[in-house]
């Protein structure tokens, strides 16, 4: 591969971009942390449209063993999507790093959820208790390389990071 | 509001279809938890398609600020919507099952990410620390009934429960 200092990109991604990102977030230890929102609107029965800045809806219902009409993916998938495609990045961004070529890469994710605490018929944790979570890479880097670009995208994953920390929902409800 | 029995729908949902949802978890107390999963696969810089059952799939992309092509919504936003969407399904599931009708319901969601962990230059929690949720609400519902409501939903909701609490992400590679 070569490599020109002005135009390198590595895993389809523009190295200078990145690093002038970092630049300017050491250069400025004070910089606000990044702000990010979205908003959901219910759209009848288990369907809603969750809107991110300036993107298509993000649509959501539930299956029909859940009495939804399965019109799209249900929450507890977006859920999963969420660490699926925020390990994605990581990997891309850290592989080009380390100067790491990806051929492929493909995240399974899977996990379990008591349906009776959500519908209040049992006590417990209604959420999902472990997300079981495989990755698969192909790569002509070494095991060794790409086990160590594995754990460090792990441990620096924002989606990854919010999942295995018990981190606050500060709700409140404006009623009319 | 007139109700008949076999046809009883508040808020688009169909309250024999919960019913009967309901009574079959009520009967096999050993009934296996409900399994979700999905799979994500990187399309190349910021980009990645994750696919949950036979939908769409949801894809993501990073913004230009974060050297991305801004074709989508990205990661930490659907770590929002997935949330949203998910109060959204026990809002209205949760609001019929107490008879109360929802004419419109948004919620907001905010939270703030230490970019400089993600990128490895500063140590600490790579993810939303808290997640700021506003619920508004249009119901004739009295004030006490809805905050009832709302503080019923954020217990059960398996996204929300998810994020609130630690959850452990089981990761392994597998390359070639």
């Amino acid at each position: 591969m070569t490599v020109s200092s002005s135009t390198a990109t590595i895993n389809g991604i523009d190295l200078a971009a990145v690093g002038a990102l970092a630049q300017q977030l050491l250069a400025d230890p004070d910089a606000p942390k990044s702000s990010w929102s979205a908003r959901t609107q219910w759209t009848g029965a288990f369907t809603s449209a969750s809107y991110a800045r300036e993107h298509r809806p993000i649509v959501s219902d539930e299956p029909a063993l859940l009495a939804g009409t399965n019109s799209a993916p249900n929450p507890v998938e977006y859920l999963l999507a969420a660490p699926g495609s925020c390990l994605a990045v990581g990997y891309a961004a850290s592989a080009a790093a380390r100067g790491i070529e990806l051929r492929a890469l493909e995240i399974s994710l899977a996990g379990t959820i008591d349906l009776r605490v959500f519908l209040g018929l049992a006590e417990g944790h209604a959420g999902y208790e472990q997300i079981e979570l495989t990755t698969r890479v192909d790569s002509d880097a070494d095991e060794a390389a790409l086990q160590e670009l594995h754990e460090h995208v792990v441990k620096t994953s924002p989606v990854g990071n919010t999942i295995e920390h018990a981190v606050e929902l500060r709700t409140r409800l404006l009623s009319s």
